[in-house]
């Protein structure tokens, strides 16, 4: 079942917060419940966002205030560029519903495309190192960087994944564990903190991450973690590279400084702690150009700048 | 209340494992129970196994099978050298309890000493990065990189702590935190994983850090994450000190890739994954004397390899 999909009179989503307990859904009917779900992370991932979002502006186009759902969906949540790409895209349409299929439709179709340029730089038996979750729940389906595992796995290249598990949310432990158990795709949970020594020992042959938003430079916000990662991968001379569709290359960001990082609540970060004690937490990083290999998009490997494709 | 100490027939030592819900002690009367508190965490950090350790072999030689007890307290850690360094010098001595408590003693004048050295080094105000726990819990009392701010609190160059929760057992969340509020020190809980940003935003004038072991070369075997912590640290020109007593200093050991990485059950790695899920859990890694600005010890700062003070 998609991760994001149409019913009729809303928006289905895999609620992720409840897995890999629960596999519950929720039906979003307004764009203000949409938002809701992009806020609370019901629905997380940049691709899933975007479609998320889409559906929700076709829901505020659809209602007496589309001002207002407009709004509260371009407020719900700062960094991913597919939210706002989305939104503009289905706020300029004729038809917003059709629209709105339309990205969810080509999000699949560009995963798809992505996974089979992505694959073919993964050498055999290659352990992938990855960080949050960029599978089939963090798009409509398929999956970004995750879909590039998957692929190399239906090929018969036989991946294993080394699954960061990517607190506070712990998307890494939740969602990237499910996924894979149920693509059969070996792998082990690691904390964020052993992807050092998992370098340094020579037990990685790639990482891979997606993107929230990559900048006209080659910068790349993503999940905070990302570029500690990108660090220590160019330390030991292994390939890192980022797999997004280009609804997540953002033309209009120059470079990484200029991107909002949202900070999400102190409560995230406080599991172990008494409630209360004081936190920080950045739910981004910006990754610099000159850490990223290349980025995989569904139009093939981009090894510059997406500036020089203008 | 010190952290590990002698009741007469016992060594009591706060359950480090029931912090900070619970301020509990457990008495340890055989050298296995201390060997089982310090495999199982109830007592944790380079110096406080060193002293829990010697009075583990105190009784052990007290005993009618030393043997056996001294062999328990051997095999219950590998990688912290302040364990084997006090089993040997227990075993050696006259009086072994006299000798548990001079290490014991020691210790705490080591910390006292070396934070004084080590203070000295922190800017007025300094926000100071630390991972794990490195204060009075890790030692006897005070503290080793925790005692180096504590000592510059005291002084009043008013120290800022951010605390990265130190994933898999969350030391840093569960115990510096409990600490720094009892020191009146401020401070900050963030993930692991973020100290990149952190350090990318300029958020971070010194980075802090123990050691469970100092190799000849200058080599640092510490918690899992202090590699790449360290390495974030060089590429953002932010000086990165390790603070250990002599007694972690191993002179024995050539360089990191000698010393045994403990690696730990996967069950500490799956809080957010359900249960069996796959894991892999190194308790430490390496940080390659290159990365390190200095090791503070309590004969003062030593900016080279420690091989060239023999």
């Amino acid at each position: 079942m998609p991760t994001v999909e149409w019913t009729g009179d809303g928006v289905r989503l895999i609620d992720q917060t409840r897995l890999p307990a629960e596999e519950a859904y929720v039906v979003c009917r307004s764009a203000q419940e949409v938002a809701g779900a992009i806020r609370d992370m019901v629905v997380r991932g940049a691709p899933a966002i975007g479609a998320a979002a889409a559906y929700g502006a076709a829901l505020a186009l659809r209602g007496p205030q589309p001002a207002e759902g407009l709004g509260a969906l371009r407020q719900s949540r700062p960094t991913a560029r597919d939210l706002f790409w989305a939104l503009d895209r289905v706020a300029a349409a004729e038809d917003p519903l059709e629209e709105a299929h339309r990205i969810a439709r080509e999000g699949v179709d560009a995963c798809r495309r992505l996974g089979a340029h992505g694959a073919a730089l993964l050498p055999a038996g290659a352990r992938v190192i990855t960080i949050c979750n960029t599978g089939a729940l963090a798009a409509v389906d398929y999956g970004t960087a995750l879909g590039v595992v998957r692929t190399a796995h239906e090929q018969g290249r036989r991946p294993f994944v080394w699954a960061m598990e990517t607190r506070p949310r712990a998307q890494g432990a939740r969602l990237t564990t499910w996924e894979l158990n149920r693509l059969g795709i070996p792998f082990r949970l690691v904390v964020d903190s052993a992807a050092g020594r998992l370098l340094q020992t020579g037990q990685v042959e790639v990482a891979l991450a997606g993107a929230d938003r990559v900048c006209a430079n080659g910068d790349v916000v993503n999940k905070v973690g990302t570029y500690p990662l990108a660090l220590l991968c160019r330390e030991h001379g292994v390939p890192f590279y980022v797999a997004a569709p280009s609804s997540t290359i953002d033309l209009g960001s120059a470079a990484g400084d200029e991107v909002t990082v949202e900070e999400r609540a102190e409560s995230e970060v406080t599991d172990f702690a008494p409630p209360g004690t004081p936190a920080f937490n950045p739910a981004f990083d910006v990754t610099p150009a000159r850490l990223v290999t290349a980025v995989i998009t569904e139009d093939g490997i981009l090894k510059g700048p997406p500036r020089d494709l203008r």
